[in-house]
């Protein structure tokens, strides 16, 4: 229905103002002085507002999570420190957190997961990446299957479990130092894989900048790449690849 | 069935020679001395191998290209010459030439187009990327819409097309200069965004190293990055997520 | 006039030797051993000296902002430290500390405020140095609007102030991640926008270095670029342009 | 007069379906099928489009200058080669080309040139860059001072011209090499600075970006940077600010 | 034998001044003015001295042949144009070029290849680096055995080979792109692997520099890397592995 | 032997099913839930898996030292904390560690150390990757010889010392700062130099890459580079290299 | 003698206006519209003015030459190509130009070359830059000391020209590659070393950005470095080193 | 004399043994096991040997300090952290400690300093740098001329110290931020000029990088470049420089 059609109708009282304020009226927006809310992302994406906790006030972060729990009944908070944690936890006791993936939330768990998303980690130091885009997919409703430690120095321990990862609607490929394993794991599977660069390794790594570029760089198909250590970003877009294929398309 | 079990059916006569064979066997390469066709690359991703044409020597690209028509009765070639394209057109009259995309197929279009994949441009000059993203796309069997010139410069451009782009499977955001179409886009969708960097630009833009920076980087959800032009790369994967919702997941 | 005619008239007694001197006269410093203060500033560009804390000793920073409020009644202080503050408070109990943008300044705040500098910024973690950018505008005599919190993620928090932001003389766009706020704006207004990258962010932003590269190669025009996380000569910038709006010119 | 008001005057019969949907309305644009012409840029900036020449197929060239023409009586493009002026001319013969800063126009220049733009270059080599921002300035209606070859390397120059450059309402500072012209010129002048990096050099110098970062880390207050070799978009926003000191503010 | 020994055996008449004087002399450099041949190279290294041939003039090119062929009646030239090769053709006619490797020789081929250097390719636009590698290693006496086309993107062609290539006394693992290949033999082979970053790829490999970075930073065991593209670099490293293998330690 | 013959063999009876079982069978990996111990490594490299300690929790590391001393009756640990060697010393008493080389290990000592590496640093500053080098070559079964700050800037003490250099089958060159101790002592020998460029040094060395670049780029052939710092993966190679040496080739 | 004791003389008559005007007088500047000749660069520096030809256009390079000429009896031209060679040549018949280091000169040398500077290069492809350096010292009246072809991979061939290169009064060391020919002549001798890297190489180098690195963080003492291919730099700054060692300090 | 010429001596009786071993003696080195220390670098180069603390294990720094005392009764240390300082003057009473250069130095200051080096400083943040340059000169027999906080955002500032600058045999320009001195200083001067970047600034500075990077492209004559925050070798190469004036050349 376009502009002049709701002009017509309100006119010959087809539809009341409140409809056509309706159709014309922006998306709410709560500003809280400090920050603009973002209350309906959820209508337009589909997945709640995420809270990114590193750096934030005190204050802002309890009146943040009071504020979406209050709405939502849950509330998921990333990059979360141990002293954050105990803030979170004193104001909301059903509140938990995970020291690896810094992940802090309050979920009640009441639905169901569904698909299957695959998380794929080179080696043991990669875990708070890969533990992040896990439960983050699983935040969003995803089923999720963990394959840690199979970087490619010993293909052996990738290659016994090509079959489990091949069945993922979508791979998330996480690995530092020169990042070859997502190039791998997209020449094996045939849904989409989502490369995680870390930060692990030393010297010419550069913090992650190395495998980065391996992985944008990658002679396999179907991969595509977030940022360092970008746990929640790749565990957000598989939720929402695995969401297609569950819901399908119509 | 594990390799214990095979091998004791086998002893006991319930399978042959050649069912054994077959679970043990891997999986066939066509070496054709300067190169090794991966011919059960369709078996594996359920996408055919594409033929990238930048710098192959002309004897090897009609070699190839015939050896894949007479299998599949079509072929995709991504960076293809003008030189290459009258080369096997003169080979394979049926063969098809884009300057723009510089994509030289045969593909007799035998096939439905399903679901539906928004390619997104930001500039005219960035087409080049964007046709090559659009075509692979329709190769692999995803219906397209394109937007293009909607550059976040003229931001009414994009927002009057909004609802169309909201209702792709998956959005491709090509853009070169400083890349801020994805962002935009990615606020905007709630299916995910591939997005593209172009080397279109000049000056600061070190061939597009900025636009992947931005990409990267970018603060939106939902954003995963493929190689500087690589429309091809975001052509297959969107092909990969379309598919994941046409199919459905079982 | 010219030198040979200044010579002339002094010879000839048309002008005096005190006239002739104040022709050839450089312009005073007053040179304090470990620095060089530039007292005539305020003569030569229309705004006075401003003091950049960071890594000053202790007894450097208290004589100089001692210097500066006995000759202009004011001063201010940018990228000050808590310690400097209660440093300088001690000495200076009329100073004022403002710890979100690190300013520490002796302002009477006796002059009226000017024209229209509007501050955006992307994020909450940004407000640093928004407000550095809007304080510093302010000591130079210019009214400030500030919009915080309108990063292109959800770009409806944007468009909701856009008659505000277009009302300015001159915007400041803040941004770090990915930086497309400045091109976005830049867009939407019809006077300049002056970016400043922030180093918000992580990974491949490379401490802000990728914002700045976006912002630098913005496809929309009327934009330039400040150093990263420099609110300080954005805010100077600003006021600059806002005082030829308010001036005029003759 | 926000949605519900206008609702509710449609309502009581106050103001017209016309007028209400005027109100809705976004702005127009021309979609040439290859490109959205935004037709109320001018509007909006209150200076035309400008065409970007550079690598622009012919046909869209001509088709795209004819329609600005026919609109606006002028227009201007950058980055022009000598095949693209050819062909311009020969449609529009009242065009005009500038083989230094590479502008291809039709300019009727039926306008006063208002204020004082200077432009400042270090080298000779400098000038293709210098002449386009000065081109740029005065098609957006803007008096412009040229300042040519005073680069620090010999500084008596450059101070021979300093009045003449602090009379101007913004000075844009064109360098190569080391860039170090725009701090100097900073510390010297009251209004604001453009600083403009050249690709020209070599060496160390990687096509501009060092001379890009000498200015962005100026130690100089009043100074903001526009892309390598980008003299349009330095004269766009002198203009932009010159206009401001010549309209004023209200 | 000591400086003061010899001395003293001359004095005592123990040794003659012809012996005592090839002590101390250094060893004899050809200064053919624009260059010093290095003719005693041989013994340093117990590899003959080779000609890189880019930008070298004709008449030096010609002339250093023709002494090294003199000397050693062989001699290898790397990195020669067509137009070389015919030069050098018309010299020495039994000079030899070939076109993939651009390396132009002149090997009578009258020694026993020994040894087994495996030189491994990723893809078939490698193959000029991994040529020169291999005919490298075959002119300092390693018997060569070639994998080509074996990119990690589909793993079962590599597999298929990996009781070959862990035959070889020395592994050279050539790969552009993303330059994964290195880390995925290394993990499979117990001998050392000499990487060789290639410049094939486009957008953010950067000539070369990512696949560099990705071999540099390899989380698998016994690879060291040379520079983009050399393979002579690699070819005569493998070249003194195998020798320490074949000759044995004493 | 080929899959079919194992299959024939079997079914004639010729072999066993534990025979062809044991020819099917992928290596074994002990999954210990957070890692895939690679137990089988000795058998495909000779020689046994390492311990990278750093950031490894203490409970893990713990765990694996004592999984693989009960194994192999040794284990190397390299980059160990202080804090790290007090816990594997109270658990495993005959654990020993070095504060320079950060190597913590149980090392029986029950073997001959063979075959000759050297070892030569630049700088004093460079010792604590010199020393992993060469504690990481004696572990893996080579002799090592030490020779310590004989850098460029005083040509006179590598000097002295190249007789001792040439004696070895493989020399490590460990340099910080510029690195040009590998391209000199590669012109010096004859067998292979494994460079090692080292963090050491200040300003635009930035962390090691500076130096990792000279040496990329020698000028002397039979050197190749392993990533900054990294005194195991050169001890590792040599190790390899000198292995062949001493094993020699059939 | 300071400004006012210079006007009270004039006043006094105890010196003339002329003498007055000299001392205020600004140094001339010949505005040729397109570039501001220096003239008195000779009376300042002590060495005439020099002309980068490079892209300058053929009427300006003449009519710059001729002026020089006139004026000076001679004229240094840098960077000159061989059409710029006929174009000078054919208006001054006197003039000279050397294809290696591409510099065209008006030359009578009519002076005595005074001192000694020592111009090594590594090898023979570093000829281009270590010319323009030698050729420019004599220019400026050095006597220059060849010493090419001294690469560190053939240590011995630099060694036996160690006492030529200690007798310089500068040494100027040219290098590409890795560029590590600097720090070893800078341990070998007692006078300053300008190191000048070269783009000579390939891969890593990165036009000679490697050997710039290389030769910044320099382990040795008493060495500078100039930018890449920067010859004539290096030969201006040996002449100015080598005139105080000739003139002496009073 | 050449080695034939001294063996015929000696078996001529015309020299001794003693005297022909000294001929062919290399340069003696103490070596202390974890150093060897170059005790004829003052024979070599004219000025003893210094000793960079930073990192240096106590009981090194202290063995060195008095090794070098003893020896020369002088020893500089550069870099050196104030517990350092204590641990030296508890040993050597007559050590002196200055914090700003961190010099730690056993000066009796019984030689005359003799020439005119000139440091000058951009800014009061620049004086750690150019107080490590200015001692260092001293140290090695310069006299010292101190211009500090003269740079070029405030101009007036060093042209009033211009007389003073170019009396210097050789000027060291120290900036940080853009480091536009060094440009400024070299056209103003005829003797050379050593530039020393600093860390000093922030943001795009990338710690000293980009003021290296002006520096070495720098459109003056007569300057070269030394590692960022390296006074010490500045101060080194002007005090080489300043006593070839000093001594003048024979």
């Amino acid at each position: 229905m376009q502009t002049r059609e709701v002009l017509e109708q309100l006119v010959e009282g087809k539809i009341s103002i409140e409809e056509a304020e309706k159709f014309f009226k922006k998306e709410p927006i709560e500003n809280m002085g400090f920050a603009r809310l973002d209350l309906h992302r959820e209508v337009r994406s589909g997945f709640p507002e995420v809270i990114f906790c590193q750096n934030k006030p005190d204050e802002f972060l309890i009146e943040i999570f009071k504020k979406l729990v209050e709405k939502d009944k849950r509330a998921l908070g990333t990059r979360a420190s141990e002293h954050q944690a105990e803030l979170i936890l004193s104001e909301l006791p059903n509140a938990q957190y995970d020291k690896v993936s810094r992940i802090l939330k309050v979920d009640p768990m009441d639905r169901e997961l569904k698909g299957n998303v695959c998380v794929c980690s080179a080696g043991t130091a990669d875990l708070f990446v890969a533990e992040e885009a896990a439960q983050t997919a699983e935040y969003f409703g995803a089923g999720v299957t963990r394959v840690y430690d199979v970087g490619v120095s010993g293909l052996h321990r990738l290659l016994a479990e090509v079959d489990t990862i091949r069945k993922a609607t979508c791979v998330i490929a996480v690995a530092g130092m020169e990042g070859a394993l997502a190039s791998v794991i997209g020449g094996l599977v045939e849904n989409p894989v989502i490369a995680v660069p870390t930060s692990v390794g030393y010297g010419a790594n550069m913090k992650g900048l190395s495998a980065l570029l391996t992985m944008i760089n990658s002679c396999a198909n179907g991969i595509a790449v977030v940022n360092i250590d970008n746990g929640y970003g790749a565990g957000y877009m598989a939720a929402q690849i695995n969401r297609l294929a569950v819901r399908g398309y119509e």
